[in-house]
């Protein structure tokens, strides 16, 4: 076949044969057992159960499977994806299926086939001195944070799934997490790739290397595609040495900008210690306080906002603790904080974090809302806010902002839960999409993105063209022709087939 | 015209249409001299100059321009990509051509133009709660290092070429420098790009966000891709709060292996703070010495290697220096050091970085000699030095190996000289091909790369299919070929024309 791009040929290759669609099912379904075995090709015809595979992760989706198969290693990954190709069938590369954009299901369609990356699961390699560890795509955070831990070593990415999600989906979706300040997004831990491509061949970049200027990165075109350029397999990972120390404080604040002039404070005094700055409003604190009566904030809840600290020191816990200290004194001198404490042992610290991470499930427990996950510039943070908030009070009055999160990314989750005393389902029925519109409109004006760490996948592809640069969507769309110019990597995510 | 990427289309796309080529060219110029200026459109057949743009740095090649264009601002350079598309002429980008590997100057043609993106040198914004520079792609490295330091911030990209290289070429050969260990390379201080496209288009992708996963990455695509895939015209810079203090020191080590566990040791100890870790061998000092009497070592120089390590501090120069010692005494303790000292004061530590920097300008007092800029895992750095430092004894035994570089990026410029009394000139011409294919194949067999900061250009394009995966020289084929599918950028830069 002609291995030009051109659409002539792309969908001419697209047209199915006029076979027969029961008999070609089979045969891809018997090809595809003789590839991985046939206890690693589950469908719903045989009696498995594939919810797990089917349905999304915030349970808003739940789409229907060819089948889910399940290779064990890289070569069976090339060999389902030949034989996907060779049938015409779309694919949906999944991990740990934790992914909150509906980004690794199927569509509703039954014609998909989800390829799980489950059983590649390996630690392939853990180099102390080079500070790398190689791992395969459906290890889970959890395994390789342990793997590198057991070596005396830190890898720093952190998520609320890490007991679950796995590697090769925190770079399909270039995660975030709590530790981005310092270390940056998934993809600034990966120093290298093995990747199989839409027409099933193998990329080994499985470098280990913190220098190689030898052509274009492919890694970092890969790693955020969110499986439709292709599909990870394995990854090399950076790794650090563990802190001799790691401290939390809680920080009452009497504003945004005072947050922001905290932030900046402690990133001059603390220099790269500081690795964690996390932000949420009083009603967020509320919500959390009203549901889990049991997590009481360290201070009173009276201040707009507070803030959580983290610093990981390379010296010991006396010298965080000391330099901690000066910084929040320094800054309750200069007015930006109003009150703070220093967690004084490790389980003082979790539950300081833990305050932070039940919002999500307050909210849940408050009702449904509206959630975003956006960015704008830090220096903008606080204008955008006030911008945005008092649009949401024009369109809902009452409607009541949870803003929260990784405030020292500028990302922050501003989520809306309905006026006090309304009906949580016809608010969002009623106010979702204008709200939306109003939160990234704004967004936009801001210099800012509609979605920081989570990705596009099915959810926000449609806004795409409406948010992202017009230039920048016609590269997209000529990258994905020339990477997958029959379209059969996880169709319809990040691009639409016609927009 | 077909916007795909069909090869039929290209190459009928490439073929002139049958006129006056004397006629064409004073079309294409005249258009030129009315989109920028008449001032800005310099020609040797209107007596200018062109050595300047014509010759590449290291003087190894001259080429020559049909025309060099000066645009003034981003609208300016998408014009003049307009109107050589037009003309169906090749573009040259060049920033302060001080690249290495002939990457910004016309081939010998003469029918390529050069685009010197010069007078795009605005510093745009400096936001200081942002830690974010905006510069145009012609300023000048110096320049954006001393607009952050106006600011009290701190941009830690640090090249020797620092006073004439731009940001635009740094980005697009991702180059590295002496900071890389603690903050990556030139890519890793971006957060966003303007570029114009090879269709003239103008993406404007000048994002100041710290997490922004709206689609594929296109920042990372263009660093690092030599001005072949599109014309970077801004970026976006990340800056930090300037240190405290910086200390260097200078530690004598017994071996190449003790020099690995001299980093191990002083990144556990020092975290972050070590920002640089550079090493050399005797032989690179007894260089220096002999030609540069005035630049002592502090230290005798019969230890097999020396190493300068630097330390950013953010608390203090006494904190700094007590940590630095401990560091070196632990070190010497265990036997990894033999002797060390900290620099007392900025002359001092400028003294020690002169040594340093002094080793490329005492090999060519020196004479002629044969360069790499290759890196491996820092772990294999051993075992790979005295394997291919073997193989090159085998080969013309006493040619004298010039080993210095950047080893805690595992990246050393393992230069060659000719044995003592031998003809410099007559020994490159005898040897420098097979040396290079020994060093080159030697660091494949460890997992290296054979350009590890200074790019392919046109002097490393031919070894490209010999040392690369042949998957990832598919891929960006196939890239090239999306976003440039006539070829007018940069041609035969990185890819060649066949290979």
């Amino acid at each position: 076949m002609c291995d030009c791009a051109c659409t002539t040929h792309a969908a001419s290759a697209r047209t199915p044969p006029p076979t027969d669609l029961s008999m070609e099912s089979d045969a891809l379904l018997d090809a595809l057992r003789a590839a991985v075995g046939p206890a690693h090709v589950l469908t719903a015809a045989d009696g498995a159960d594939l919810v797990a595979y089917e349905q999304d992760w915030r349970r808003r989706h739940r789409g229907r499977a060819r089948c889910v198969v399940r290779p064990a290693n890289t070569a069976e990954v090339a060999a389902v994806v030949r034989l996907c190709a060779a049938h015409d069938v779309p694919i949906v590369p999944q991990g740990g299926n934790t992914g909150l954009v509906v980004g690794g299901v199927p569509n509703a369609s039954g014609t998909q086939v989800v390829l799980s990356l489950q059983r590649l699961n390996r630690v392939r390699a853990l180099d102390v001195d080079n500070l790398t560890l190689t791992v395969e795509a459906g290890c889970v955070l959890q395994a390789a944070q342990q793997a590198a831990q057991a070596a005396g070593l830190w890898l720093p990415l952190s998520l609320a799934s890490e007991g679950s999600c796995t590697i090769g989906g925190n770079l399909a979706t270039n995660a975030g997490g709590t530790q981005v300040l310092r270390f940056g997004n998934a993809r600034d831990l990966c120093l290298g790739l093995e990747v199989v491509t839409a027409d099933a061949q193998i990329w080994d970049g499985l470098s280990a290397l913190r220098k190689d200027n030898t052509g274009y990165d492919l890694r970092h075109l890969f790693i955020g595609s969110e499986g439709t350029l292709g599909i990870i397999t394995a990854a090399v990972l950076k790794l650090f040495p563990q802190p001799a120390a790691r401290l939390t404080a809680w920080a009452s604040v009497p504003s945004l900008a005072a947050a922001v002039a905290l932030l900046g404070l402690a990133q001059q005094a603390l220099g790269p210690a500081l690795t964690g700055f996390e932000a949420m409003n009083a009603f967020a604190m509320q919500l959390v306080a009203r549901h889990f009566p049991a997590l009481r904030p360290p201070l009173p809840d009276a201040a707009p906002y507070a803030v959580l600290l983290e610093v990981s020191d390379s010296e010991s816990e006396a010298h965080a603790r000391e330099r901690l200290h000066a910084t929040l004194a320094d800054a309750i001198a200069r007015g930006s904080v109003l009150d703070a404490v220093v967690a004084q042992s490790l389980a003082q610290a979790q539950a300081l974090w833990h305050i932070r991470e039940s919002i999500p499930l307050a909210q849940a427990q408050e009702g449904l809302n509206i959630k975003h996950d956006i960015s704008v510039p830090v220096s903008r943070i606080p204008a955008f806010c006030a911008e945005a908030e008092a649009l949401l009070q024009q369109a809902v009055p009452g409607a009541r902002l949870v803003n929260f999160g990784h405030l020292g990314d500028g990302n922050l989750h501003f989520n809306v839960q309905c006026p006090p005393g309304a009906d949580p389902a016809a608010f969002l029925a009623a106010h979702e999409a204008a709200i939306n519109t109003l939160v990234f409109d704004t967004v936009r004006r801001y210099g800012g993105s509609i979605s920081a760490e989570h990705g596009i996948g099915g959810l926000k592809a449609d806004l795409l063209p409406r948010y992202k640069d017009a230039v920048a969507l016609d590269l997209m769309r000529r990258l994905k022709q020339a990477l997958d110019p029959r379209g059969l990597l996880n169709p319809g995510r990040v691009l639409t087939a016609g927009g």
